[in-house]
């Protein structure tokens, strides 16, 4: 196994929120998506649906409803999570697709790390008008905007709540 | 860089729910919870906390108001959100932290798999009974749970909506 590569891949991962120019090969696009499917998902549903921006006018649109996504990205990748398919999980559905598409948001930061991109997962948008932009129906809802670009900025690690702070033994 | 591993890890882990006996080393478990903790966070607020619970007993307990859990884990680890901090998110904290914390259930079970230990992601559990069982105070959630534990049943992976079904370009 290959145990030290995944914790290096895993703490070194950041999140960027400013990119230099370059494009994005297909492939690598590609190899982002395919670790996204491969998340887990409640009763294998796999209520996600992704939406792959790179034009540039649109992304350029999508950051001035979207208040949480700096910099200039590449590549928008807008995580939804599709509403009829998500229903079949009954009551809590919902709620477990959002976790769902977020595991598979975390696959495709790793993923893109990996390849040398930096990421930024965010979720102060309007949905609204982001919907009404890429004519997202009415029974997808976009969860998160993942930004990808290359970056001569990563930033340095946010301090860590510490284990013996977030851990408990036991019981809370 | 090291994508192939990676890429490796991510396709590699299923969803354990046949355990067999053996302890997890108390490293390991150090090891997979500092994989969580590397996980990004909405405003850096690091909304998580983690309940290790090893106890056999207590397994029984919770497995007793938990229909969504197979087997006899060596662990749970209870994945809760701490409100007192999401709502410094905002109007949007609580669903930012939920977020927050399915991304650093991925990287735990990421790890957990790279050391060759099954887990399981479990949302269909009673949070009034498992926070009553735990001592969990009333501005702590818990939102998942995590399985932990050795076996020799990995299961099959179950087929994938293809990326062409999932992927969609510059629109809906």
């Amino acid at each position: 196994m290959c145990l030290e590569d995944i914790i290096r891949v895993i703490k070194g991962r950041r999140c960027v929120r400013s990119f230099r120019e370059g494009e994005i090969p297909n492939e690598y696009i590609h190899k982002i998506l395919e670790a996204g499917i491969w998340a887990p998902s409640g009763g294998n549903i796999q209520p996600w649906e992704f939406i792959v921006v790179r034009n540039r006018d649109m992304i350029d649109k999508i950051k001035l409803v979207s208040p949480g996504l700096f910099g200039d990205p590449s590549v928008i990748i807008v995580v939804c999570i599709n509403l009829e398919k998500a229903k079949r999980g009954g009551r809590i559905g919902e709620s477990m697709a959002i976790i769902d598409v977020s595991m598979a948001a975390q696959n495709i930061m790793l993923v893109a790390y990996a390849l040398g991109i930096g990421s930024c997962p965010i979720v102060s948008f309007s949905k609204t008008a982001v919907k009404e932009l890429l004519d997202i129906p009415k029974y997808v809802e976009p969860i998160l905007l993942i930004t990808l670009g290359y970056t001569d900025k990563w930033p340095n690690p946010p301090a860590r709540r510490p284990l013996e702070e977030v851990v408990h033994y036991e019981k809370y």
